[in-house]
């Protein structure tokens, strides 16, 4: 706090946060009312703090007002939002607790979509997608190493412009599925080296970017969803040794670093997939999903 | 924090806030800086303290993308929202701390608009609002008790239906006007009583109040804006003494709260307006405007 301030007005500025606290009190949700306290008491730390002008907290009004606004079924800026100032990936840190071995979980983001085609082990999921070709393995196991046959992997990833596939307006699917591990717990499957591209910055959060001085490019990355049946639920990327790992939401760990080999023109597939003259790369996943609590 | 929280687990949750208070360090403005930081530590703060769950962070981006889109040009629901958790109240107090026996300021609301037509002194400013008739008058001064003759004040009130001019859809200026103080600071104009009113209830916000069990109904009240070059510009609210003072945006002050004296029908007005039958009210306001800093 300000040390300018006077007693009576301090006094006054106390009274009023504990006056909205208590008027959270009757909230039958006793959660509620926990969250609710932590957020009427931290919004006015900040105000309090910050000693927050009026045209302040009109710029703020308008700023949520306008990330409102370009917010739509295929664009979430306010999620954009929460991943720019690492809120998103304090909740995940909070939400996925390291548990032994367990694969780190990171962000969910904005592109992930309910529907995903079932793509069958060794197939490719990026359906037409631009990009170099990269298979990935690895194996599902839990954090004992005991396999996890039919774990799904639910994976995504934009192309080599930048853009996942709901960010076009043609309706496509690309670069998006799911598989299913086999007997064994393992699973293979093509997609595309992962390649860097900046958050869209011709809205409100991509501006507030741009005045602080930071860069919207995320960390190239694939993601994963992992799920099996009495395990946590795994949201995670991996991401590219030796690319530039600065990324605007934060989301690199460094156990999800993993080397993505490059394969010169004519090296023949895992799976004798005919690749031309093009070059393709090949990375091991192995995933450890912890267990329920 | 939550006890059950490892060390190692605490410092990458800490570890995580300081890299992202570290990525606005290059703002080349100071003040953003500054209030970037205190807006990324308090925001983890309520999400390491809550233990937040990834669904509740969705619920609450959920809220937010809702309260965003049922915003528009005549109706401001994250205004509303800054309301109901007192952020307005403090941003208020903090921004016009207490100078002497100047009067007290309270929170702008979402229902100003620009333009709002000169009445002369003595004029009315209901302009066919519905509701009982209400003489104002008093003085302002400043806080040597000097008048301030010109001094402009804006005033804006709900009808007794709960409404003001803007939410209706036919484009009437009633209940809003501004009239400027005479040679010797004096002001009067015709209002209306103020009544109490609910906070629009089919929106995220009023959600919120009712999952809380929260009142959405304002205390009774006529807004003021008053301004004199040199001065501090004063946005505050009139209650009406007796009423029920219960605010849902914790808007009332003490000091505010004056008597509204009721007038038998029959009662000669001050200005010798004919009220035929009707009641009516009369409240003197003496206005205090503290100097500009």
């Amino acid at each position: 706090m300000s040390g300018a301030v006077s007693p009576s007005q301090a006094g006054l500025e106390e009274g009023l946060v504990d006056e909205v606290v208590a008027s959270f009190a009757e909230a039958p949700s006793e959660r509620l009312r926990e969250v609710m306290g932590s957020v009427v008491r931290h919004l006015h730390a900040i105000v309090r703090e910050t000693r927050l002008t009026e045209q302040e907290w009109n710029t703020a009004i308008e700023f949520l007002t306008q990330t409102g606004h370009i917010t739509d079924d295929r664009r979430q800026e306010f999620i954009m939002l929460s991943d720019v100032l690492g809120v998103s990936m304090q909740t995940v840190a909070v939400s996925n607790q390291l548990v032994g071995n367990a694969t780190e979980a990171t962000v969910f983001g904005p592109f992930f979509h309910e529907g995903s085609p079932e793509v069958p082990n060794g197939g490719d999921i990026a359906a037409g997608a631009h990009g170099q070709p990269c298979w990935v393995e690895g194996r599902v196991t839990d954090t004992d190493g005991k396999p996890l046959p039919g774990a799904r992997l639910e994976v995504w990833e934009n192309d080599e412009d930048g853009f996942y596939d709901v960010q076009y307006t043609d309706g496509r699917v690309a670069g998006r599925a799911h598989v299913f591990a086999d007997d064994e717990g393992y699973y293979r499957f093509w997609a595309l080296t992962p390649t860097r591209y900046p958050l869209p910055t011709d809205g409100p959060v991509g501006r507030l970017l741009e005045a602080v001085g930071r860069s919207p490019w995320r960390a190239a990355h694939l993601h994963f969803m992992v799920t099996h049946e009495g395990y946590r639920r795994l949201v995670t990327h991996i991401f590219v040794q030796g690319d530039d790992l600065s990324d605007v939401v934060f989301a690199v760990r460094e156990s999800l670093v993993l080397p993505f080999e490059q394969q010169a023109a004519g090296t023949s597939a895992p799976d004798g997939r005919d690749l031309g003259d093009a070059t393709w790369s090949r990375v091991r996943f192995d995933v450890v999903l912890a267990p329920e609590k």
